[in-house]
């Protein structure tokens, strides 16, 4: 299934695009899409149902904003270097075991809200990411096998950096990656059950229509079960958590100087296999 | 005033400590302690006008949890090496601007709950903590004192850190400072008004009965006021959001071999001059 949530910010209604690609209302079986839905198989199979059977209303989807397909977002987990090419590209050694780092759950938008640049930003950088939402209670995991069956879905994320705050401001990368809007997520959130291999999936991000980022996960250093396994010796997961699995080659700070980092009035789009896409127009904060 | 929260885990109620010290029910006119209400003048005048007519019923304290002081937390943003002290313990550099990194919020219980020594932990850390409480969304600050207004008051919290996820297994602090249980916060949310001078409060940390912290927010190198202007430079700060400010010298990390690191069973005691007391217990996760 294909979830997602439309209205204005902070007034989101759920919803589902249905096989025909219908936009259908879910708000008369539902609340939200959230990590009390994901982690009730009752209900989910209630939408199914209910979206099998053709019950749902439709809902009229011209004008209407597109937020991010999760409410009450716990936490955002985010995996640093995960792809060999984008490693490569900034000059650092494949990592040994994963990088963790974290963006705010506020920092999440909906997949075409705009991006800010922050003040006194000279390097905000664009990360087209596989993000994965966490279905069930995840601690101490002991296969990546069982690791997958704890993943409710994924979604697209723009895991968007300020390279100055993250790498020369002192301390750690968190500075540069919480910044207001930096986090925008949809526009689905897609059932597991739609994606046959989450390591056989085409990113691709354009800044004002030029082709930057063209990868797959295939390319990941650690894939998204292991991932999963590995965070969770760290810290328990919850449903409605996200991970946002790295990024891959073609970011703005592995280009040639001068780096053509965002500025007000830039364009970026984003696009995984399978899961929608996005446009953030950049403003000024 | 001084805030808490009371009873079960996830089910707890709002609850005033009054100036006799007795234990008062908030429940009939708030629905919880959290961002909220601390953004609503008019609701905390209430709670206030209430306290001071003595209109508000008692609470039975006996036997009663006490839970964390503030609910739907929002972010949990942290200053590393905060202390001239605690710099030179851990043999760094006093930094150039605060340091930041995050607890997911998932890791906040109550001041007396039980803490976890994760599984395949040697270096399980204790952190006495002045935690500043945000009571309006603050951006883009512009001054130190303008930032003081943006407080809503202050706890006691506890920045448990396991040493070497935090340093030695790759990637940024967090890998060391998400596991399950690490932020015991409270017991009460002290309001702004009660704290004359925040750069002038002692705090003090116990091991199995033995003195091992004992600090002045007077040795804090950047002063509350100062962390909430340069935090809100780099991402907006909430109501609801916390921030722990750091930790004094004393840390078992500053200790020589062998350091004393937390095991099963050791008893941790915490206080701030007039935040209250924490007490918790070691278990294996």
């Amino acid at each position: 299934m294909k979830l997602l949530r439309v209205g204005t910010a902070g007034a989101e209604r759920p919803a589902l695009l249905d096989a025909e690609g219908t936009l259908r209302d879910l708000s008369g079986i539902v609340d939200d899409i959230d990590g009390a839905l994901l982690a009730d198989d009752g209900a989910l199979g209630r939408v199914r149902a209910a979206a099998e059977a053709g019950e749902l209303p439709v809902l009229d989807a011209a004008g209407l904003r597109i937020g991010p397909p999760l409410g009450r977002i716990g936490k955002v987990v985010c995996i640093g270097l995960n792809y060999h090419d984008h490693a490569r590209e900034t000059g650092a050694e494949p990592p040994a075991e994963p990088v963790i780092f974290f963006k705010a759950a506020d920092t999440v938008v909906g997949p075409n809200d705009t991006v800010l640049v922050p003040r006194g930003s000279t390097k905000t950088d664009w990360e087209v990411e596989l993000a994965v939402v966490i279905g069930r209670t995840a601690r101490y995991l002991e296969s990546a096998e069982d690791a997958l069956a704890h993943v409710a879905g994924y979604a697209v994320a723009h895991d968007v950096s300020e390279r100055e705050f993250q790498i020369e401001r002192g301390g750690t990368w968190d500075k540069g990656k919480n910044c207001e809007t930096f986090n925008p997520l949809g526009p689905w959130l897609v059932t597991a059950d739609e994606i046959a291999d989450p390591q056989d999936l085409s990113l691709k991000l354009w800044v004002n229509g030029e082709l930057k980022q063209d990868g797959t996960t295939a390319d990941q250093i650690f894939p998204v079960a292991e991932v999963v396994r590995y965070v969770s010796q760290f810290m328990t997961l919850y449903p409605g958590d996200v991970i946002n699995t790295g990024t891959p080659a073609g970011v703005a700070l592995g280009q040639p100087e001068p780096k053509p980092f965002l500025r007000s009035g830039d364009v970026v789009e984003l696009e995984i296999a399978g899961l929608g896409r996005q446009r953030q127009e950049l403003k000024d904060a």
